[in-house]
């Protein structure tokens, strides 16, 4: 390996159901230099993330064959040629399955500075990311919970799910009860996240859990799923309920929507109720105050969090494959540069 | 008739799917004596509503044959045992379809003092009742439209509705846009009361309509219909949007819901929209200052209503009839007490 060169994975082709090591290429390009209004990072982990890459093939709709494979790392400024960058900057961002990586912060890039230096930096791909930023600004700033509210979490074990519930609890919930598809994961939010109850909606009737797990009614359900489990939770709010509605990144699916129709939504009318959604993209402002807040917690222990590492960026499509086929216990990233902590 | 009598309407049978005359039964009862707590109020002015006593039989599945029939009036406290009511107030309030009632101001009878002395007292059944009290709150609270704001209204030419378009127009829109069931609605909504553009949803598609009515997508809209119309605009709707949901006294039949599934209710997520429900049972805090502004729009001409006026206490069961069978042009009142104004 060259060691001025840039290694970088390039889509090799539209994966299809399933991700093959195939889909993607391992190349060696030049290492750019920033033009004025730019900076080079050097990256320190990448992250592996489904939601982003799913596994249906009409994710990579965007991409075209021969692009450098899209996904979030850490890394530090290099060489900067923008004013708000200076070298030895951390930066989070969009940049890419690569080494070294050219940014002008655009608003795509999602470029965050890391500024904490309390717990290790890969953290930023995870409970110091987006999935962590989301967790805290959705529930903090849109869910609004109260002290002795009874908080609701759907996909309550996931990236964003699982830091939801332990917020939701270091807020002074007075109960917090989570969703999840699988005995794992239930299993999880018990053991690991600390909520008051779990319901597996594969293998429970919502509605019936619900009632006898939520007595006092729900204030606030921070949803990631929709559809029937979104039904079944409008049945069990309270006046002035709020429910945050996690946005993604790509858009659903024809038959996703029409699976996920709901008809309680009325319930929001009698009860002065409110479903009101989130876009974690539109919220760069608040990264800070979440990146404060979280960090103070993982240095007191407050929060729980995993992380699956995996070591060199020959290793990004079984990593992209693993964290897909849900086989990661936490965050999935790939260590990018061998002398990052 | 025995001027010291009490004329009350019962309920006499159930209402099948028509409403009939033989439904209900004229009776005379003694006036009641105030307990203290409580006032007598001498009724000025009853309301036909469709909204609480709709066509269908379900909706009095809460009453039982032998009571007097429930609904909206106004009239003069003659009697007073209560320390916040005081002989010769105005109010309006749930008194039934009675010439004199008993109120202890519960939060059932939702009774509101009348201030106002600038527009005829019937007004405070209509404009200056919960209909215009709906209308300003839930627009002015929930939708909070900004200027320049694309206000979309569904039921745009109803008791509700047609004042919301009106005040959104007083508020500073830049663009008011109805929709209704009937080319009659559609052309009030354009000739009465304002609107910039009116869909007829039985005739047309709302989502074409809407991308060309509102170029620039809808801002706020303030839903009376939900279901496919509510669908259809949640594919326009911009950043931050505000959808207003207005609650209804009777619940929804499992029908109603079945049929009123919604699938787009995701873009509120994309596009940090907000939906939220607004009970104007639940705002009584506020209606004298709704009360105050609309006073003063209507003095000033700035807001159109009509009222379609029926004489004597013996015509309640059919101006219900014509409310309910939509054949009034206006808010229908009936007057009962033949030297009120």
């Amino acid at each position: 390996m060259n060691p001025v060169m840039n290694q970088q994975w390039l889509l090799k082709a539209r994966p299809r159901r399933q991700i093959a090591e195939s889909d993607f290429l391992l190349v060696q390009a030049p290492i750019p230099e920033p033009a004025t209004g730019q900076f080079l990072v050097k990256l320190m982990y990448l992250s592996a993330a489904p939601g982003v890459h799913g596994n249906s093939g009409n994710n990579y709709t965007e991409l075209n064959t021969g692009d450098v494979m899209p996904g979030r790392g850490v890394g530090r400024v290099i060489v900067s040629r923008h004013p708000d960058y200076q070298e030895g900057d951390i930066v989070q961002g969009r940049f890419g399955w690569q080494e070294y990586a050219i940014s002008s912060a655009s608003e795509q890039d999602l470029v965050h500075k890391v500024r904490q230096r309390k717990v290790p930096v890969s953290s930023a791909l995870g409970v110091l990311g987006l999935n962590g930023f989301s967790a805290f600004l959705g529930l903090v700033d849109v869910g609004r919970p109260l002290p002795g509210d009874t908080v609701l979490v759907s996909g309550g074990a996931g990236g964003v799910g699982s830091k939801v519930g332990q917020i939701a609890r270091l807020l002074g919930a007075g109960s917090v009860i989570g969703i999840a598809g699988s005995k794992r994961s239930c299993r999880m939010m018990m053991e690991e996240f600390g909520y008051n109850g779990a319901i597996n909606y594969r293998q429970e009737s919502v509605s019936n859990q619900l009632a006898s797990l939520c007595p006092q009614g729900v204030d606030v359900f921070f949803d990631n799923s929709g559809g029937a489990v979104l039904d079944a939770v409008l049945e069990h709010i309270n006046r002035r309920a709020r429910i945050v509605l996690c946005g993604r990144l790509r858009e659903k699916s024809d038959k996703d929507l029409e699976q996920q129709r709901i008809k309680n939504y009325w319930a929001l009318g009698r009860l002065e109720a409110r479903m009101e959604g989130f876009f974690v993209y539109d919220r760069k402002g608040d990264f800070q105050r979440a990146e404060d807040q979280l960090a103070q917690w993982l240095v007191d222990g407050k929060i729980r969090y995993a992380e699956d590492r995996l070591e060199g960026i020959e290793m990004m499509p079984q990593a992209l494959q693993r964290a897909v086929n849900g086989r990661s216990e936490g965050k999935l990233v790939v260590r990018i540069d061998s002398e990052a902590e």
